[in-house]
């Protein structure tokens, strides 16, 4: 059996194949630009003797519908998928799914009409999903989807976690509180970090820091998510690419009473003009390390503005866990930054966080691995992330497969 | 010698007078609803005999020159200032000293100035205390003026810590970072905390909590002020009596977009009606314990909530310092919520921090004193807080009388 994993946009669909029983990725690829005059195709799949091959045109995709049939045509023509009955499930990606989901679920017409009820709180990401979903459920009426939902893994909050100081009334009415993001990324590194430690999942206590463009750490407490650093939206917590993360609410007032920005602005401005980018001028942690090591006092201030806060939130969550069996990085700046992960560790001692400074250096380190000192008590692990993976397994697990 | 320290507020002056040979409080007092047909009055001082004697009156107070007068008169005609001239200084309290002060200055025109300046930053508070230091230095231009700031205790911070992941020119142009507020205080339960732990403040590491109606953290490191939770404003971090602190910035675009706010409502809604208030009803952490005793469910999320937000602080600040000599209570919730002292401690002997219940919870205990238990490597202390105090000292010193 094969899974297929849609992540729909607005206007763009990207997709990976994979075969259940080994969960090799078999094809991936996108068709982007939507709805505009010229679109973007780009297919890769394994071929039968096991090398890459891609495939890459321009060319009008007026709807999702036939971004899908596009995706379809391409996976039988190349061989990836010679019918789609070998489809056990299409997972979707789904960024927000409110406070009804804490797990994958099959979709039916009450699950679309709930991820349609919380677009308020999704405006950007929420309708590009429901097109995909309607589009797939047209085209292959008899293949389960299954909605995979970022913010499910963080739904084992307490209260205390996801509640903010408001009226009451905007909780109630409007459900204005903390959801969290990048749960399936958190979940999933949760998995395998139990696995390195050799330890049920459910006798982990994590800390877990997906650093990519978009950034989060999350407590986990026997298996379950305590809290995490994103809110309502993914705007809040860490230093960012383009988000500026935590940050005194009256600025916002600030800008709007006195530099007269409008929500829009605002919101613009906060999600992507701040971050990395509004600190130095740059959103890529690649490139701000090198300009850092060239001296660039800009470059350098991003840097620890991002690390001031990644401690603060390493701290923050040892104190609402008590006890920490790993630290875990993931995501792009996670998985590669030498600097920022030895940063982050820094004088952690006192909470039995000690890195293995050759060991987190290894220029040729791949993979999952420890870079923990041996006398460190907190293990420090980092772990490539895999969120088309686990949204594929957890597919899989929803039909009842697995 | 005598030292007045005056907090003048837009309607309303505080006044406190200390004699400085022992620091001993002679008279205190206010005057409020200036400029409103009828004024308040009230007066209590020190009688030779050490008794307490007090005086009320509702009367017009039409503008600040006319509190100071009644103020001053008051003291005159009750004994405890004879004379102008026995006055070394007198403190004022300054909100907000903008990137400029550092510590307290004796006030010429180029501070008035610098205070005037950052108006926009402290848009309820400065003016007010302007107009108490311009009445005051007309009325009596032979006593020096010293302006003692909220925020200047917290210039030690570095600008990884105090910098906001927003667009630079917010920064360089509008000079919106993180100020800290509550410095006085900070400061002053500092050294007396050094002084419990019998160690040069320059040598201790402290976490302060100042928690009254306002609520702010600081991280201390050899003395100086590593790190604070209020920000821009007094709005940011911990969850106070109507102030929300953290939140997801997008919230405020959320209520903008969605329920229509404008950024006086958004002001006002996050400022005086979220927090305890907005939580459970009540702003008074008094009250909210009894309700809480009582088994209303609010009321319990409130404290919940509010001893999330504090125990994530002082583990922030934990793994900002490294090392900790001492966590430091102070405020009226600091000093009087065993409740919230003991939940707030409560799962971090991972830390060194472990608190003896009989000592938190003494009925009979007042003052400055050690509330951990002996195995706890971190001293937990109740320190009372007496910013007038502080501020009278501050003055003293900045016209080098001390
Ligand atoms: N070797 C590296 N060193 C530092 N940063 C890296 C390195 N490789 C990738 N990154 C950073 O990872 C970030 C992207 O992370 P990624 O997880 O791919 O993002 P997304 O959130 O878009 O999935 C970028 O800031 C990029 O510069
Ligand atoms: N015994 C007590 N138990 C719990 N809370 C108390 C107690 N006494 C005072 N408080 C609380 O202290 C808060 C006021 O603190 P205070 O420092 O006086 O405020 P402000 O910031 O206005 O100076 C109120 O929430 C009050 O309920």
């Amino acid at each position: 059996m094969k899974v297929l994993v849609l992540n729909s946009g607005s206007s763009s669909i990207k997709y990976q194949l994979f075969r259940s029983h080994d969960w090799q990725s078999i094809a991936n690829g996108m068709v982007a630009r939507i709805g505009e005059a010229e679109g973007e195709v780009k297919h890769k799949w394994l071929t039968p003797d096991g090398s890459q091959d891609t495939y890459q045109e321009t060319r009008p995709i007026p709807t999702h519908a036939e971004g899908i049939d596009n995706i379809v045509a391409c996976l039988r023509d190349n061989g990836a998928l010679a019918d789609v009955s070998e489809l056990a499930a299409i997972g979707h990606r789904v960024v927000h799914g409110g406070p009804h989901f804490n797990k994958p679920v099959i979709v039916d017409d009450a699950v679309v009409e709930a991820i349609r009820d919380v677009i308020p709180l999704a405006p950007l990401h929420n309708p590009g999903h429901l097109a995909g979903i309607e589009v797939a459920r047209r085209l292959f009426p008899r293949v389960p989807s299954v909605a995979v939902f970022d913010t499910a893994f963080h739904q084992t909050m307490a209260p205390s976690a996801y509640r903010y100081a408001i009226p009451e009334h905007l909780y109630t009415e409007h459900r204005i509180r903390r959801y969290g993001f990048h749960g399936t990324s958190h979940l999933y590194v949760a998995k395998r970090a139990a696995a390195v430690l050799d330890k049920p999942l459910s006798q982990c206590n994590l800390i877990t820091l997906h650093l990519g463009n978009g950034a989060s750490a999350a407590a986990i407490r026997a298996g379950a998510c305590a809290d995490t650093s994103m809110g309502l939206t993914p705007l809040e917590g860490l230093v960012m690419g383009t988000r500026c993360g935590d940050i005194d609410p009256a600025v916002l007032i600030y800008l709007s009473k006195h530099l007269g920005l409008d929500a829009d602005q605002v919101d613009r401005l906060l999600n992507r003009e701040s971050g990395l980018l509004g600190i130095c001028g740059v959103n890529d942690m690649r490139e701000i390390d090198r300009l850092a090591a060239a001296g660039d006092a800009r470059a350098e201030l991003a840097i620890g503005v991002t690390v001031h806060r990644l401690k603060k939130y390493i701290g923050a969550y040892y104190a609402e866990l008590g006890q920490v069996d790993a630290l875990v990085f993931t995501g792009g700046i996670g998985e590669n930054s030498v600097r920022i992960r030895a940063a982050a560790c820094e004088g952690l001692q006192r909470f039995g966080i000690l890195i293995d400074d050759a060991a987190n250096a290894a220029a040729d380190a791949r993979g999952e691995r420890c870079i923990s000192a041996s006398r460190g008590e907190v293990k420090v692990l980092v772990i490539p992330t895999n969120e088309e993976l686990e949204i594929a397994q957890q597919a899989m697990t929803a039909v009842g497969l697995q």
